[in-house]
């Protein structure tokens, strides 16, 4: 049985779900699980009432409940991210909710969305973790996620540039620059473009949450990169529900010849 | 300044600590850390005072106090792992610990050395968290910390087989399978020998602790993937603390080349 089979079914003996609940908690592409989901239905392992999936008496004795009794969760006070931040931070989580409450929404055109407010003061945090924020440059391509008023928020970076498409992102980062003295540039920029010369090797850090399509993360990464000195560093996010195997195997192979190493 | 310099000038910060405390944190290579620590003592930055290692006057200039009111910390509940077991396997935390008591001690001339005890089941929780525990067949290259006993006290692996250079380990766990009925093969193989043609291709997971030189980390992974069927999946361990970045592309280009996945 396949590994998405199997975590399927082991979702379902703990209780019936809804497909979105399960898919929320899958590591595995859409595709796959929904292939998973169709192949488990037609050989009448798993059944659907009341718009809840079952496992079926044939699922039962196939699965064993043994199973049940091993708990494993993830972790509740840090989320699988190892990390958790506190002091400064918890304010600079406020103060970037509110900034943020009025921020130009996601354009379809520009295939956008958007991480939690918490998950980007993570990413924030983890920087910092890592020492990567104190009296960094920084260099993001692509910021409907507005990490860069987060950064700037803390007040740690020594420069934070922004190259993004969208020219009202331009806008919304000018108006936050001057009624809160957030020290953001803007540069407006398609990543299909080839990169400004002046912002090679001039970043200690980048960051970007790529398009996931093998071409668009490698204009994001080879950008990103092209944009650090020797010593520098890159925050990236990749999913598993849009990225297969396949397409992380190439992506990393992908950063592993642009001389990178992949850490967390 | 390196991210080594910075990451020690920020610990120093909090409060003076011991060089082993600064080490026991660091995320960089001893030689690069003993590297930085000399740097740093020789312009200055740092002194030494009753085995502490503390900031220097000028090292408190250049660090900048405001750092300090940024608190990230490693989750303390998961330790970074991200799960958390509960359940059954906090009794095989406990009979994992009684059984493994009178374990053969590690013998240097193997380069052995072996992971805590919580870590070991740690491990396995992990490997159930990822469905790969439950009727799955295991191939160990390697058993200094015997996760061969804590894989067979859950029941749930359909094989356990141990390859391993130590004699002894054959006996110890031998005498583990008569006196606790716990079902696990084993074969006593050097890394360094072909690998035994049978066990090609025919196990689900594979786990190891290779010795961290290269040629070391290859013969452990190629013979670990070389056991591996389609799906298969393998944990392996490797530490900062002796593998450089530079080792860890080497190894991350490896496993990509052998067609499989960097996941965590």
């Amino acid at each position: 049985m396949k590994r998405v089979e199997t975590q399927i079914l082991k979702l379902l003996l703990e209780s019936e779900k809804s497909v979105w609940e399960l898919l929320d908690t899958s590591w595995f592409t859409v595709k796959d699980f929904i292939d998973a989901i169709n192949r488990l239905f037609s050989e009448g392992i798993i059944g659907v009432k009341n718009d809840k999936i079952y496992l079926t008496e044939k699922g039962l004795k196939i699965v064993g409940k043994r199973v049940l009794d091993f708990k494993v969760e993830t972790c509740d006070v840090c989320e699988r991210k190892g990390i958790t931040f506190n002091g400064e931070f918890k304010e600079i989580a406020e103060k970037f909710s509110q900034i943020v409450r009025d921020r130009p929404q996601p354009d379809a055109s520009f295939f956008q969305g958007y991480m939690r407010e918490h998950d980007v003061i993570s990413r924030v945090a983890l920087m910092h973790y890592y020492n990567d924020l104190t009296d960094k440059s920084f260099i993001l391509i692509g910021d409907d996620d507005l990490l860069s008023v987060a950064l700037a928020l803390t007040g740690l970076p020594s420069k934070i540039l922004v190259l993004d498409i969208d020219a009202r992102l331009g806008e919304y980062l000018s108006k936050v620059r001057g009624k809160y003295g957030l020290n953001i540039e803007f540069q407006q920029y398609n990543v299909s473009d080839p990169l400004p010369k002046d912002l090679v090797g001039k970043f200690d850090v980048f960051s970007s949450e790529p398009l996931e399509t093998l071409s668009g993360l490698k204009s994001f990464l080879s950008r990103g990169i092209a944009c650090l000195n020797e010593d520098g560093v890159g925050y990236v996010g990749l999913s598993t529900a849009e990225a297969s195997p396949k397409k992380w195997k190439s992506v990393e192979l992908m950063l592993l010849k642009m001389n990178c190493v992949i850490t967390d």
